[in-house]
């Protein structure tokens, strides 16, 4: 078609390695066009030219606490992000890193920014004011050199794209409501994503969720039968479809039902956008996703498609921010 | 964002000017970022920098039969089309011209590279082996400077662009299979499409169904109380995704049922795509219209939503031929 791309594979890097970073790996494993090379986590990093290994890579994280322990390929360090950059080649990164504290992702992206990299960034961030604050540094990205994609998880990130998609049927967008539903067996190995979701209950906020313990966060969940049940939760749907033209902010809402001790979700993840035609009827698309699709699947599939679609705007010249709302991801063999 | 354009309103054109390219006009109304100022159809060609009006230009049709009647701006002509591009500044077409014959697009494609002409041309084709046409004049379509769109519609369009952002969360994709509902209280406005819808019945083709009367028509109808039911579709949605590298055209399939005698539609239009997640789950996301959504809703929304996307990649000096699953619509204002 009109895009060409040079098909030599793509190395590419993971940085985070709890729940979302070894997914990410292991969703890279069968891959033609990308090739995992590098991985950091707060304790070190590990970067083969040739590939890492995820199961290898996993249980050296799970046993000794950092890939920085791999053999041959692993470094400690206590600056592993910014002792990885220049030494790895390195396309494109997945950040795989905690959404809490709210400045990380955009300290993160400064940090390539002064590195003197070029590349492609994708992030899964979740928080409108996450995403603001990598709004704030779009020329500063621009100027730098990178395609950053921002908002490419599950939602905002697949959802926010069929809204945007959806949108396309009307006018007027009257509301783009995201319900989701997420059933985890076992949430301690989603440690950060559920203080995360914790946070957004009323009476928490971010800094409280991420100053619980371990042993707190069980005794909450006992008190909720393992259930967090999140309402008008901060997500950047909201000012992505803003950016995006479709609809002010306001009009988006995301809340959803977490189940911590089920692998089943407790409702069928969707979003719903309602608008009026040019010939004035009101009418709602529903874009619904399989219960089998775990939240691994729906944010490291899209993440991947997204630095994709980000690697060939990085050749075409164009740099700066993107969102998942104004880019079409593309299918990584 | 990263994309940056121009704020002046962007001057578009409707080649066709049956049913669809009637709504199309009425669509572009209100828009605050297309003006619509030239039409053709194939008795004349209608022209005015500052705006058409299209309940006078849908009058003007209906009353004399081509919009070439249209006082002050029309033009009689047998050869319409060829005598607006070189006179009308647009920078952007809609072809609304009927699918059949099946090489028409193509020719009219064909009619814009030998013009000389530059901008944007977006296609609601439906046939794969039309769109295969196209495909051959990639390269001719890229050296003209032409940024040609094709299967911008609802099926291929919408449909295929859901089911491209659905399969971010597989590995690989096992099925995408399209089931439209399509009620029309009164098939007159849409003698073309019928014609084509019938093309698709057990024992029709398209030169047959082509030479239909409408009478013919009408008794055929009769015959199967209105009702068009529509099994294994040669649509372009399979080559589309296939061209995307989401699956190989086998693995799509497009059917629907089509009620030419109620404006309520007999089923609820949806998109499902099967796959296997990187984990080996086997599930299927579903994207389902609105029922309340018009076919003209859903066909015109998203072709100048492309047109749009087009133009930036036209600005961007990306010129050949795309489709719908390869690139994001954007939203019209």
């Amino acid at each position: 078609m009109g895009y060409s791309m040079s098909q030599t594979v793509m190395p590419v890097g993971i940085l985070g390695f709890g729940g979302l970073g070894q997914a990410a790996a292991r969703l890279l494993a069968p891959k033609q066009e990308m090739r995992w090379v590098a991985a950091a986590d707060h304790l070190g990093y590990a970067y083969a030219p040739q590939g890492l290994n995820p199961d290898r890579a996993i249980a050296v994280y799970h046993q000794q606490g950092s890939v920085g322990h791999l053999s041959d390929y692993g470094t400690l360090s206590d600056d592993s992000i910014a002792q990885l950059i220049p030494q790895a080649e390195v396309q494109g990164y997945f950040l795989a890193l905690p959404n809490l504290p709210n400045t990380f992702m955009a300290d993160v992206a400064r940090q390539f920014i002064r590195s003197g990299w070029r590349g492609v960034l994708v992030d899964a961030l979740k928080r409108t004011s996450a995403v603001e604050q990598l709004v704030a540094l779009q020329s500063e990205l621009a100027q730098a050199g990178i395609t950053y994609m921002t908002g490419c998880g599950a939602t905002p990130g697949l959802l926010t794209a069929a809204a945007a998609i959806a949108a396309q049927s009307y006018a007027e967008v009257h509301q783009v409501k995201i319900t989701f539903g997420v059933g985890i067996a076992n949430w301690e190995v989603y440690r950060a994503t559920i203080r995360e979701d914790i946070a957004h209950l009323p009476g928490y906020d971010v800094e409280k969720a991420r100053a619980m313990s371990d042993e707190e966060v069980a005794a909450l969940l006992d008190k909720t039968q393992g259930i967090l049940a999140l309402e008008n939760m901060e997500h950047a749907d909201d000012i992505m479809l803003e950016m995006a033209g479709i609809c002010s902010r306001d009009q988006v809402t995301v809340g959803g039902v977490v189940d911590t001790r089920n692998p089943q979700k407790p409702l069928s993840t969707n979003v719903k956008v309602t608008g009026r035609t040019f010939e004035g009827k009101i009418s709602t698309h529903t874009f619904t996703l399989g219960d089998e699709t775990s939240m691994a699947a729906n944010v490291c599939g899209p993440a991947f498609g997204y630095l994709k679609a980000g690697m060939r705007l990085h050749q075409r010249g164009l740099h700066g921010l993107f969102t998942a709302a104004e880019v079409m991801p593309l299918f990584v063999r």
